[in-house]
């Protein structure tokens, strides 16, 4: 078993360095099991699997607030030779257990275990609830969610003049706030609802005929499995499978496990899907292997992980050049099926925008808005100024005014997202961060490399992976997201990245 | 999460048997893991995998061995409402908890981590040596391996007259010793010889047709899972999938996983693999669930497991009322390309008998003489009576004797199985222990169901599976194997019941 390298030989620095190993090793067991349960599993095996994952997550998590581990991370915060020089990488290393120490141990035990009963509880009454369409079914176990996630957030406390969803962020993402959250959200709705405005007035908006053409769920595979390669997620330490909604896990560097989801006749969402995930997986393969589950070797938060997967599912896969490459793949894996699609037809069918009631079929530019409405009722239901109940009509509201649709029933509403019934609440956000950060990113690296997305018509995605990975993957968890953000493309996060980038691309399409 | 009922209340007890699920639950996620490493993970993650399985390994033992533990035990041991029946489910619970806190105890940690690194490495090592055909690569590591194992039989210790074998025999087959082994294989070698000297010697050997006809993998999938679901393996609590060595494994009663293999040209060898997978699997499914994961509701040894395996592979399986319900889904899944093939090619083909050099594709007959060659060598090793470079020559040695066929090389030779480079010896008896008891179990169900072979052809296999449920599945580990033989089928184990057997069906099909 080989050991990760350290610079330093400071004995209880090494006692650590393998102790958090140990345990991050015991808590990615957990990950094989998710993600076992959600791809292999057969039906029966609920139950016990749920039960399995408890013990783990009681084990794991006595494991990594135990005393022990609190002193040695406090000899070496004393230690000269280990945190003199406070940008080391055993520096920042020690830094972050520290943190995660102390976050760890503000939670009792017990709440670790309620939590997981819950989750457990509440995801099952949530699946029946969206099942039978009916959200009072779910009402009483999303107040014992906001009840338990309030005493958490107390647990962990927050900053002068924030508030309890700050406290659950740090989470998924460290060192956002709320304010900060709307601060970045506010002008991004100004901007996006002028431009959805206008999409919707276009009389030149693009054919839909990529989106309705029928085409084999077999060769669908064959062609994705494609992409996922070209693009540079590799085979030989990762996986792709299917599962109802698509995600990505990582066990370790060298073993990261991808799914994707196919319907037969939208071949567009299996590509979009797949392209996510694979931006996911690459970030993960990416992580240094010399620092595998230790804090440089981790992904620094959730909305800088979906920059990623967002980047390569939207600044690269629809993107003009992508198709240039794609379009005749799609001929040789699909023969005569597409012969009537040509290029305009699939880049204008990958690109088209319409406000709908369902986020994970959202376009690129209406996606943000579900985001922010969902941002909002989380952010009131925490501060005790929602109640639950009312949770269907704040949600029918904004719909109304955001989209300018209308909800019709709770399924398509507030019972579509499994993540309340999950005790996640925080969690939201990230996706529009990632979307910001994502063209905030694609921006800098097209400042860096003139021509990078010409590259991507001939299938050249080698220069913008290996940016990515020197810019980003290798960093893991040294800086907090938003200085990550600002050392990378020298701003702090903006919203006009975005705007800019879907304001050229859609007005082009839509004859804006 | 539903707990295990228990009749007492007890608290102790309840205590001691949350615990003991837990561990138990901890355990099996090793299962998950591992079943994933031989079917689904990409080639790079072997390392960290390792890695993973060894902490879970080390945690899972700690816990097991914990004072805690013996503690509760012991304090059960002494309440009258526990053990005052010693026939209750309660009583044979801690009596059986007992044992394996004790065996567990009788192992230091540092010896359990010893044999997980020597695992890994000889394992790799001996992969290597079967690629390069070299038993000298692979001499030093089974050196390693016999020193470890002898040490460990020592910490175990044996009964008076007993020998180093018998302590870690007990692992596999609680009560086994090497005497009683020696004493079942000898008179089965004398007779199975005379068998196979005169199936040599046959004029009207049956035709081999049906082992050379090739059919598609796909459709030979379809087919086996057809024979898994008609003689009752559940897919709601289970699934099939594919991997290099066909194999079992249980992570709960509800979540049963088998393998099997496929080759275009061998069909007989996926049925075959298929139901004998199965069998294990239906006796996994069809342990007690209200006991599950404890004592009562385990497996009670590999011996009784591979009857399981083996009675539905060839009492079931090679049978001629199999082939005739068999022979005609053949023709439904195959079509033309079994045309040639009447029922007495399939039934004739299905047992064949043949003196080869590979274990796991030798035939009914032969194959426990490849076991008794395995059991003599690795008792020897033991005992300190065999160098490790002695091996090859006493392999070659046997497999004259026992089989009349010369060794060509080591790969053919002693490097062909994985149990060893595993730190496992003691093991490879069970193989031939299970197919006496298939044989001798067999007999009981017939006798007790008259009738029962001839309700095969008409795919009537569940009045055995509800025989071999109740008789053999529930008991769990209430009785010792040995033991368990005699309560089913009245007579301590004998060679005789498969001999019969085999001279009864072979005898036919070869005209002797």
């Amino acid at each position: 078993m080989t050991t990760n390298t350290a610079t330093t030989t400071n004995p209880t620095y090494a006692r650590l360095i393998e102790r958090v190993l140990d345990d991050s090793r015991l808590a990615r067991c957990g990950a094989v099991l998710q993600w076992d349960q959600e791809t292999k599993m057969p039906p029966q095996g609920v139950e016990p699997r749920g039960a399995q994952l408890a013990v783990l997550a009681r084990v794991a998590h006595e494991r990594r607030t135990s005393s022990e581990v609190g002193d040695m991370i406090a000899a070496c915060e004393a230690a000269p030779d280990i945190v003199g020089d406070c940008d080391s990488d055993e520096a920042v290393t020690i830094q972050r257990l520290r943190k995660d120490y102390d976050r760890s141990t503000c939670i009792p035990s017990a709440l670790v275990a309620e939590e997981a009963q819950l989750a457990s509880q509440a995801q099952h009454n949530w699946a029946e609830a969206r099942r039978n369409n009916d959200f009072s079914q779910f009402q009483p176990w999303l107040e014992k969610v906001v009840t338990l996630l309030r005493h958490k957030a107390d647990c962990f406390g927050w900053a002068e003049g924030g508030e309890p969803w700050d406290a659950l962020a740090e989470d998924y993402e460290p060192g956002c706030t709320a304010a900060w959250v709307e601060s970045v959200f506010t002008p991004l709705r100004v901007r996006l609802q002028n431009l959805l405005d206008r999409i919707m007035g276009s009389s030149t908006p693009p054919s839909n005929a990529f989106n309705e053409v029928k085409l084999p769920v077999d060769a669908q595979e064959a062609f994705v499995r494609d992409i996922a390669s070209s693009i540079g997620f590799d085979f030989q330490r990762g996986r792709l499978d299917v599962s109802t909604h698509p995600f990505c896990t990582s066990f370790h560097p060298r073993d990261v496990r991808i799914t994707t989801r196919f319907h037969e006749n939208n071949v567009n969402d299996a590509i979009g899907s797949t392209m996510h995930e694979c931006g996911h997986g690459i970030y993960e393969q990416g992580l240094r292997q010399d620092q595998a589950l230790l804090p440089l070797g981790q992904a620094v938060s959730l909305g800088i992980h979906e920059s990623q997967s967002r980047l390569w599912e939207n600044q690269v896969g629809r993107s003009q050049q992508f198709w240039q490459w794609c379009h005749p793949r799609l001929k040789q894996h699909f023969g005569d099926a597409v012969n009537t699609l040509d290029l305009s037809a699939v880049y204008g069918g990958a690109n088209i925008v319409s406000p709908s009631l369902i986020r994970v079929e959202a376009d690129e530019a209406t996606y943000n808005m579900h985001i922010m409405i969902r941002f909002e009722i989380e952010r009131l239901l925490l501060k005790g100024d929602l109640a639950a109940a009312d949770v269907p009509a704040a949600w029918a509201e904004r719909y109304r005014e955001y989209l300018g649709i209308e909800v019709p029933d709770d399924a398509n509403g507030c019972l579509q997202d499994v993540h309340w019934s999950m005790v996640s609440m925080g969690y939201f956000p990230t996706y529009t961060l990632g979307n910001l950060y994502s063209a905030q990113f694609f921006d800098a690296a097209k400042r860096a490399m003139p021509g990078l997305e010409d590259g991507f018509a001939t299938g050249e995605f080698e220069p913008l992976r290996t940016w990515l990975n020197e810019n980003i993957h290798k960093q893991g968890r040294r800086h907090l997201p938003a200085d990550l953000c600002e050392v990378v493309t020298g701003s702090p996060l903006s919203a006009d990245y975005l705007m800019d980038y879907l304001e050229g691309k859609l007005g082009a399409i839509y004859g804006l």
